[in-house]
């Protein structure tokens, strides 16, 4: 029954208030859930696909203080934001070496919920995994939109990991 | 990592035309997915639940000719109804059976995702498999709305296996 290893898609995100290179209390969630209760012991029966998608806009709101005065300005502003997501990434990817996991880990620019639907297409992972933040009714209506698209969109089986209202932190800075 | 196994339910019907003890395309399409691209070779790490609910009112059409003369035939109605729920349970407990892999099976009866979504609240499994017909946007309007409800509904992750467009039957007395 074993063969190929099961390839598994998670998407992950920086922390909405600290940012890079901290991983959101949901992506870290969605991927400690993986480990135990699907991978566990067969660490050779899984491989664990990590896409991280970055969010032109937000970045941009990041650097609103930054002088631009030359293009290397630029240059170094899209090599700076990517180094930070391929330090989110390296969270990830050090615990998997460390247990024993196999797996990938790449950036892709764009609106999250698109960009997932498209690189599930492109991968075609057995599954796809996503936290997903326990949102009231009035926060779901304008962020929490990006599980629901992907479960209604992606071209696979999409599980959502919610965190659970006792994992919500106390201070929104640890978010 | 190992310890107590992960505890899988799975959401089993009969065939929608055969009817019992026939389980569903998506209802078996589920239950191999979920051995191949999770269980895997790791028999031990996981415990199969599986629930299978019956709708009343279906089963009273289907004893559309019968003659029912005293309480007696009521009764023996229902144990026949049961017995049937029974047989197909047996299906996947014996597959289950044959590959070491635990299990549990009972019936309820009542509205399916109601149930399925309480029986998730009783007895607390790490995550929910629901199987799901590729139904037309038509079709999904009256009977696509087991799996999109538990999704939202169920107190656990939920993860939907729809079946492919190239498993749907040409003759649909083989759903």
């Amino acid at each position: 029954m074993e063969g190929e290893p099961t390839r598994i898609m998670l998407a992950v995100n920086e922390s909405t208030i600290k940012g890079y290179p901290n991983a959101s209390i949901s992506s870290r969630k969605a991927f400690e859930w993986t480990l135990q209760k699907i991978v566990r012991s067969n660490t050779s029966g899984f491989k664990l696909l990590f896409l991280h998608v970055q969010v032109p806009d937000e970045d941009g709101f990041d650097d609103m203080d930054s002088v631009y005065a030359s293009p290397e300005d630029f240059k170094n502003m899209r090599h700076r934001d990517c180094a930070r997501g391929l330090h989110l990434l390296e969270f990830f990817v050090e615990r998997c070496h460390a247990i024993g996991v196999g797996c990938e880990a790449w950036i892709k620019k764009g609106d999250p919920k698109e960009v997932i639907c498209h690189e599930v297409k492109r991968v075609q992972p057995d599954f796809l995994v996503v936290g997903c933040r326990g949102l009231g009714p009035f926060q779901r209506v304008f962020v929490g939109t990006v599980s629901e698209f992907c479960v209604k969109h992606a071209e696979c089986p999409v599980i959502t990991i919610k965190r659970s209202a006792e994992e919500t932190p106390q201070d929104p800075v640890d978010d």
